[in-house]
């Protein structure tokens, strides 16, 4: 896992190189007019759909729904989908729910992309159209290397499905954002130095919004993968209808914070729950984005917030390696998890 | 929180009795041709419209997309949304959020259709057309009556929606399903039995999938709310793609679950989690859906499963209720929560 969370900066180089031959792929698939995208997975590619969930609508100006695919392959519905762009991602291509679902969706009369990191898989076969991304095998089960290139492949895929392409609010701010994955993995201090305060906390609550959100969620799929503790990512507006009841001093929230339409929430939230007792702890640019955090998990200042999930979630999974570590637990192995999940 | 549990059946068989009020008002908001749905909530109401999401694309065959509101309320997303319902969902009509979200999707073409509990809120001044649920003041915080009054609207809404009305999967099941949501209210000695068993755990974890995925969830955010645990309902699919690595012999699962399409997974899932040690309940209609169950919370039988989650979540808000007071919390008013969350 560690070595794999290393490779992250080659890997999205090399994954941005290859923008034109992804614009060209969206653009041959992609119905015209388009009326509405679904997105196909399961994990931490779910996770990936989360952030696709926000800027594809917000990019693309359709509404997108993010499948319940058990609705496709234990309920027999077969929903309408001409005008649709369907797009399916799993790391292996192998979980014979996503493949099933996707085919069902597809002759819905949808258009099918899937996004796979394993050339041929049986996603592939549902497919009219692939992305491989080329990450290189991943080994441990905790996706790291496989989620970031997802969430770029699904930033480039919003660009090119924009009205204006070149005009994403990200835009400009790629090299950046990749000086930054490169900087947050050549620096483990950080979380060498915050790792132990994370652990103390019964409670670990990751807290996000908007184009961060899907950062929260990953986090707490990782910290859960390889620590065992049940940790679950809230929106700062889900959070405030109802969880937030389980906020006490027991607790420290991890706050994934840029600047942007939603820091606002980030920091309402983060007084919230620190009224509450609990520890607030920021993953962000600038030390005082969130003024209630104690602690701070730094990346590079200059990436525009639609790209910010990129570099702050490197520093998640650097937490989550430490933790194992931390707990005696094998990073690349916990808690008999398999790599491929076969769910239907 | 205790008489409004209490109060279903009656608030269940005045809606039921309004069904073809229900249906004119869907049948003139209603796009024809339908090209798909948008659900918009938060909260309660938010599970509410996870049962929507099901059996509306099951019924309407057609798309449909959870919102994300901050999408419309924050960074200025205003999605095509020709030919498409907006359903949005708010006990009070007055989450800001829910009104503004309503009001840009409406904007960008679609019919928007407010369920709400109260006439004249805001949120029904953005909507082309509105149902009042009319269950009566709800005042205890955790919403109870609001939410099955929700979910037996979405079902009404979903058989509107088919092509062939009266041909739901639950249809001619209604009197069962509401006599059993009476038996339940009547008897509580099941929750009294079980209820210690469930608190002496560290870490409850509801399961479900389908047409039973929204009691999963409303069971986590019910127990949340009145006992402060933080507690989290999977999908068996989600659970089994990391989540899992949380449960051990510290974990109470509770199993949401029904003679059905996906009954398999519960039990592979139940199975999955006794192996690591945890308990398993089973909140059902018969004591052997699941072998791995070593309690059981009883649903009277003749339920069918699109409709189960009724008397299935009226078990979960006795327990939540019952495990408040156990935790010397008023369950009316918990943990300084209020009643209308103003998030935007």
């Amino acid at each position: 896992m560690r070595s794999e969370i290393a490779e992250q900066p080659a890997v999205l180089r090399a994954l941005l190189g290859r923008r034109d031959e992804l614009a060209d792929v969206v653009g041959a698939v992609a119905p015209r007019p388009l009326r509405g995208i679904v997105l196909v997975a399961r994990g931490s590619s779910d996770n990936a759909a989360v952030y696709a969930r926000y800027v594809l609508e917000l990019m693309a100006g359709v509404p997108v729904a993010l499948a319940a695919p058990s609705l496709q392959t234990r309920y027999g519905a077969a929903p309408a989908l001409e005008g649709f762009l369907v797009v399916a991602v799993s790391q292996s291509g192998r979980t014979p729910e996503i493949a099933r679902c996707a085919g069902v969706l597809g002759r819905g009369g949808a258009a099918v992309l899937a996004i796979t990191n394993v050339e041929g898989s049986a996603l592939a076969e549902h497919a009219d159209r692939s992305i491989v991304l080329g990450t290189g095998p991943e080994e441990a089960v905790p996706a790291t290397k496989t989620f970031t290139a997802q969430v770029a492949a699904f930033a480039m895929i919003a660009e090119t499905l924009g009205d204006a392409p070149g005009h994403a609010p990200w835009a400009g701010g790629w090299q950046a954002t990749l000086d930054a994955v490169e900087a947050v993995v050549a620096d483990r201090s950080p979380v060498e130095q915050l790792t132990p305060t994370v652990l103390e906390a019964e409670r670990v609550l990751p807290i996000g919004r908007g184009l961060l959100y899907a950062a929260a969620l990953e986090a707490g799929l990782k910290i859960t993968e390889t620590t065992g503790l049940p940790v679950h990512a809230h929106s700062t507006a889900d959070l405030l209808h109802g969880p937030i009841a389980a906020v006490d001093p027991r607790t420290t929230a991890l706050c994934f914070a840029a600047d942007g339409p939603v820091l606002a929430d980030l920091r309402e939230s983060a007084t919230a729950v620190g009224q509450r007792g609990a520890a607030v702890l920021c993953v962000g640019d600038r030390s005082d984005l969130v003024a209630e955090a104690s602690g701070w998990l730094p990346v590079p200042t200059g990436v525009p917030e639609g790209l910010s999930v990129l570099p702050q979630v490197v520093r998640a999974q650097q937490l989550a390696e430490r933790a194992a570590v931390a707990f005696g637990v094998d990073p690349d192995r916990p808690f008999d998890l398999s790599k491929v999940t076969e769910t239907y």
